[in-house]
């Protein structure tokens, strides 16, 4: 039977590897590595890194292929398939790659950044190609620090305050308003930063890009204040790397 | 000038930690393990065996305290202090620990269980001791692999759907209502199994105890059927050890 390891490998620092995952990519044979187009090609070189630190050359193979990731730069008309054939295209490659380049009683893995279960696709895609049934294989997760854990971290903050909730949204939502019932909500995949909608009210922001790498940049406080610099620092980054992955978190403070 | 490391040791297996918090543990001279009463004292050799496992010996020095946590078992009224007495109460023994366990040049360390960010009071305490002034340190802050990473991992699902928004809350808090706009709701400190409220409801959990353990139970499905099983495995688990640490992922079925 092959095996199929879901490896979570953190925000970007390449020492928030687990010993669990660090086994795990001992383990395996083949690694595939999903490139989301020419700008994501430093995170590959970065996972290349990360197998040559830790795992013994000449034990195992690296499968590059292109991950049909939706193009968020051609804007929402332009170019914007369905979810579901989006998923569709990527099961149809993540399916190839099983059948043709793992053998039957070898272990792959798929590296994530961060946690795979935070706004990843990868456990529904392979759900979705068991259901298909074509090929079949065993899988675990193997759980990574977030990008949200990172991000916190960097900041000596919490995700929460006492006894109270946290909500984690997408930049999507927060546009649309700032969530019932939590004062303290962490925004990803926010490339519009919709933060800016709150810079009146009585937040602050946390946020950090490239959080765990030597790009690292973190600013934080009053979000009147830290908006301009942040949305400054981010076009400036953008520009220069081509890419930016960046995450925050808003804490309004109480209503007395 | 003194230093200290918080470090995320992961939700109990060993193999959670990341090579940035080995590496942690490894600069640390002096240890503060904080145990809550007998029943946690399976936790606190837990944690030397960590250091067994990572540290060389003689390099360090372990220095056990009493926390005073509130002792859910007396029930609200018999002992309740405000949250403000009981966090000064900790900052008493942390201030005192500080000053009278690590010298000038050391660096100590507390290890927390999951990650520091999540329903942990370390920071805010250490923030605490800092502000009152009569001990000064540097401090920095190792993410950890979260019970609720640890839990979805194990579960092979998600956080959250595609594009939709988690919360992380309370036990306290679920008892109230399900929290408006999500229907993704991580519970973690929940004494009295608030999840029952929706047994009727259309809603699935992924529940799980002591996970990454060899004690680890976990149950998923929907909830009108596995709510009396975990109920069952919950009061038995709790009877043999003495002491649970449980969490689950509380998925509603969208209304279509």
């Amino acid at each position: 039977m092959r095996k199929i390891h879901v490896i979570g490998i953190g925000a970007g620092d390449p020492d928030q590897l687990t010993l669990q995952a660090v086994r795990a990519l001992r383990s395996t044979d083949v690694f595939f590595l999903l490139d989301k187009g020419e700008v994501k090609a430093d995170l590959t070189a970065l996972r290349r890194d990360m197998l040559d630190a830790h795992v013994e050359e000449g034990t195992y193979r690296v499968v590059e292929a292109r991950d049909p990731e939706r193009d968020r730069r051609a804007g929402g008309a332009a170019y914007s398939p369905a979810v579901g054939d989006w998923r569709s295209a990527r099961a149809d490659i993540y399916e190839r790659l099983i059948a043709e380049e793992l053998g039957e009683e070898q272990t792959g893995a798929f590296l994530v950044w961060g946690d795979p279960s935070l706004y990843d696709s990868t456990l529904a895609i392979l759900e979705e190609v068991l259901q298909r049934g074509a090929v079949t294989f065993e899988y675990d997760v193997v759980p990574g620090i977030s990008s949200v854990s990172a991000l916190v971290a960097r900041h000596r903050t919490g995700l929460n305050r006492v006894a109270r909730p946290v909500q984690i949204t997408t930049g999507r939502r927060l546009a649309e308003g700032f969530p019932e019932g939590v004062d303290d909500v962490v925004v990803m995949l926010d490339a519009h930063q919709a933060f800016r909608r709150y810079a009146d009210e009585d937040v602050d922001i946390y946020w950090g890009a490239y959080i765990g790498t030597p790009d690292e940049i973190l600013v934080s406080g009053p979000i009147a204040e830290a908006a301009p610099r942040i949305e400054r620092l981010r076009a400036e980054a953008r520009e220069r790397k081509g890419w930016i992955m960046d995450t925050y978190l808003l804490r309004r403070h109480p209503r007395d």
